[in-house]
């Protein structure tokens, strides 16, 4: 049944293989007037682009983007805007390898035993460049959301081996091939990755997302809570096993003291002193940042011999061989600041339906 | 913008505030000719109903639940089943104290946010008595996924305290009030949260779902993989800050030699030889145990004075009197296993309108 | 597949069979600070109520509705709104004689080929019953819709037998049993439709609903337009066979010329000078009235005996004796306005998403 | 908000305007294992293709339709099919005569009171262009209905001049340019439509499909009845003002005895002596072919002169020059069978998810 698709008031549609002609996306409802041109959504592609250091995969895809449709003189039309990027460096080298044996850590069992059959050529579908269009579709959402709300990811944690948020620098994000806040964590995951990637195996990673200056009130109380939706875009990333917001599984073994946040005004604004909620009470936005962690398993493609089956049942052993990112996390962290853009875009939507603020006579603070 | 409903081809949206008249709830979408009395749904109801224990909130309620439609002659006939519990005990208790307050932790002050006003009176429909209804809509969701599926869940960690897992025994869960499967741990809870209550404090938990039987190939590839949605399924549960699929946050701590399941043929069928996954590879079921822990976050109402604001942005203190759950992580066992139900439920007709299985010639194995 | 809602930002889902329990309904997505008490609703449900003339079934129900949840203080919270209807009339009579049996132009035969059963009292949810509910979720419309729009509805043509639009008076619909404008054919129909009632015969019906003060601008332009969810909307009703909006099928017949609704300034606003379109073009409202209409088949249980065959193959004659109406078309008058109301609020709610107007600098004429 | 998608089980989203770069399309839910490649949808997108005849627009579209993803090795793999077509004769004419005024019938003052801007080179996303991607999606949808379920369309009415039903010739529909199946008919409409094209004038059409070998059950039985989601697909073609299923508005001036279709036992299985329901009672199949009408205005684009407004205000005289077809009915043919096919296809998806026929022991005649 259709699965393609993510949101509701702002919603994206994708396709597109690994190893196919192209991918694309189709961005439904995005409001008129908006500035939006190729360059918007290339400068977002750029930083999740493939073979930019020698720790991420060395396939060269320039990711180019064209918009096909929904705007007009530079501007947004509010009809939905078509994207597209044509693969170019789908090599056509011999897949019979891996036809027909299911790699470990893979979705090759699971698809075959969903579908009976599947575009085996970089995993296909299930291959993890299908989140160029999740980064693009994040850009047009950063449109919908404006200046005022600044989306910003890091790499906390690989290996196992976490930063020091005490030396949290943002500006140093931009300067290490990790996305790391930390230079001495930086420097350690420079020797810790290249031996993995020596070694033909991988390790894990944990991104965390930050959004600031979200505006209180955001989301749904019940089943489309904002922090459930986030769960939902972050989980549906590839190699993704856990999400948390705020202080998250910690938070389980904080007292009731010391978890909830308390409040004072500040500047004539509610304000709050602590964040452990991560920006997030009843499903709603509070205001503080939200902060989103994921954890992101070992790339399953290693150099080391694995046992398993092909589909004909019999009992097989099989190494991945290719290019391949031995810390899936890295490009991760594009891709999580995209999907938290497009759950707030939806949401942004979604309260602006309820008409403007403050409602029903309510506060003004 | 809409958002008291759940699921896609397995559907319940609901209603209900916590001192309201009523709560109820539309299963809409489940197939015909399956039994279903109410007794069927009652069942589950008691497991999550209040005042069973000392450790739990007092209010009384016996959340006896009316079938209203959507059944002939003790079964269910294709179309929406609705469903009803009075509420019995909503203490006609004077809410002024906390009417114009934003409790810590709470919802208080996101809804005035979002809405400008709310039924302050027991949390409204911020309370977890909302959950009931996913207890409900689960048991009806056990029915479509029949005999052969089993959910079952339990505490594996209250205050920090976590469960020996290899002391784990499925039968203890229904012997102790934590639903814990470590005689000893459950032992030392009750020390634990017996403090924790006299001193009107709170504590956080962890929460572990598993479903046994679960066919392979259930889910969807992208955005709406099954892992995704029991994310969002979980997240949406009053106090959760954090979910896990299989080893999640662990799994990337590990290599990914540890961490890629192997598989071999037992008794002709593909067989893993471990499940780090959790059962769902690359967004869809693999015919292992289905894995889900999710983190709950100390209770908010404690009796401890905390700094907040009111309505009108003074500054004020708050303590939150009344009858709650020291640990509400416990009767979250419940409402987990029910959003398990229904997940896997709307995911078992989402794939049989693909056709009957083994698709596309595919492997039988 | 779940099917028992309707709409979107405005959603409504509803539950209940013709002689079941009750009938109720979820409304979802109203915003907040709306007045909403019983009697608003109540007040429209008795314009559909059985019982009213000799001309309709003679089923006592009072049609008392009940809230239940989503509203505070007389007012709207936000969050959604639970009503109930128990139903009171549901004879205890012997079923016997068509329980096996289905009736030509019933959905009798239809359910048992979906479902392989059915609640066959009275119809179970294939009765015109289910459409109370669909009157009570459009009194809530009526309310997100605010004064300004005014949404009325009238029989304009009964047995073939139309009014004289020439004659058209909106407070003789108030007057006679037919919601009829015409005076003249009202007398006409008391006559044809009392001959029509001791044949145990039926006719069909023709209803048109308009909504003055609707903004130019509702709708979405391409699949979900503003007049193809009206169409889906009529098409649900009970019996309904055909929809159209403004000239519908006889604009068909005329030449573009007089077809294309010419425009000009009046008290400096875009006006249009006659309205051929039905007040929408390219999916999105002009601003004059929405005008639409809908057919409805002549009532299906008659006393003159049919030819049919029974759920076992056998061939026999059915003629139905029980409660109807002999022109369904009568009560199909404030359903079309409720279902025209929450097409409209839906749509309302939907374009505030995109944010105030006038949009991307556009013109305020 | 997203309105540019269509279905649920087997959905598709397009984007594209008139004299954009491309018009595109995503295709979702379409099971596994089906044949096809792009000769299965060019097939029917050469049948909507301008520049066939001299009765409909002369602009150049070779309409190539390119599948970018979803198929492999010639099957469809279950995951989203994505289509593109460049457009080719995109004129670089002057626009400016047009660009700031208000076409008759046209939607260029609605798009402009939704959004405040438009693409107006060609009518933008409000063309007729926009229906080659349901062409498309249509052609997809006959893959999932397979050979058993046989659509096809016809012209019934041009400018007011009927077929003679009596003379209908399937194989007739493909031998003249207006899909006409009465030959006479044809020839008249030849001499109507000449003249009509030489005076720059317009005439409106009305269109029937019919889809054979349905199976008895598809639908759902309240608001995604198969007739209301009949309705909704055909209205929401452009210029299309009214949609009957069956006997449509002429059943309304029926007897209950005239149009209620009595059964009886046929070669051992349920057969209806009569089709007056069009196949479709209470919202699902009857197993009888699926009827549907539809009325298609008559072009809005028309040499005479005609009063409206610009969006400044200013009341101006209007002549629409350009490549226009005199009778968009025409073209409507294989848009409305291809819609009939999208409705069907995800009803027969949604259908499955109830699992295996027949259900609850139902009878198996």
């Amino acid at each position: 049944m259709a699965g393609n698709g993510f949101g509701v008031a702002f919603r994206f549609t994708t396709f597109g293989e690994s190893h196919g002609i192209a991918l694309g996306c189709v961005v439904d409802g995005v409001p008129p007037g908006l500035e939006l041109v190729e360059a918007d959504i290339q400068r977002w592609l750029d930083r999740r682009r493939p073979g930019q250091s020698k720790f991420v995969t060395q396939r060269q895809e320039p990711d180019s983007v064209e918009i096909l449709s929904g705007t007009f003189e530079g501007r947004t039309t509010g009809t939905s805007i078509g994207l597209l990027i044509r693969n170019q460096d789908q090599r056509s080298k011999d897949y019979s390898e891996i036809k027909d044996v299911y790699r470990p850590g893979h979705a090759d069992f699971t698809y075959d035993a969903k579908y009976g059959l599947r575009d085996y050529r970089g995993g296909g579908r299930a291959s993890a460049r299908e989140t160029a269009m999740r980064v693009a579709a994040g850009a047009v959402a950063r449109k919908v959301l404006g200046e005022g709300i600044r989306i910003r990811g890091a790499l906390v944690e690989m290996g196992g081996d976490a930063v020091d948020r005490a030396a949290w620098d943002w500006d140093e994000v931009e300067r290490n091939p990790f996305w790391c806040p930390d230079p001495q964590a930086a420097e350690r995951w420079e020797g810790l990755l290249g031996a993995v990637r020596k070694a033909g195996s991988s390790v894990g990673a944990i991104v965390e997302v930050v959004a600031e200056g979200v505006p209180a009130g955001l989301g749904d109380p019940v089943y489309d809570k904002l922090d459930a939706d986030l769960a939902k875009a972050m989980m549906s990333i590839n190699a993704v096993k856990g999400v948390e917001i705020g202080d998250g599984f910690a938070a389980s073994r904080l007292s009731g003291e010391a978890n909830a946040d308390e409040m004072r005004m500040a500047k004539g604004k509610p304000t709050f002193l602590a964040n452990h909620a991560g920006g997030i009470l009843g499903g709603l936005s509070t205001g503080a940042p939200i902060v989103v962690r994921f954890a992101i398993k070992p790339t399953s493609s290693i150099l080391t011999p694995r046992r398993s089956i092909d589909r004909f049942g019999h009992e097989v052993e099989v190494r991945t061989k290719g290019r391949h990112d031995p810390c899936v996390g890295i490009r991760a962290v594009p891709v999580g600041e995209a999907m938290l853009a497009v759950v707030l875009a939806d949401h942004l939507l979604r309260d602006r339906a309820l008409g403007p603020k403050p409602r029903a006579g309510g506060p003004d603070w």
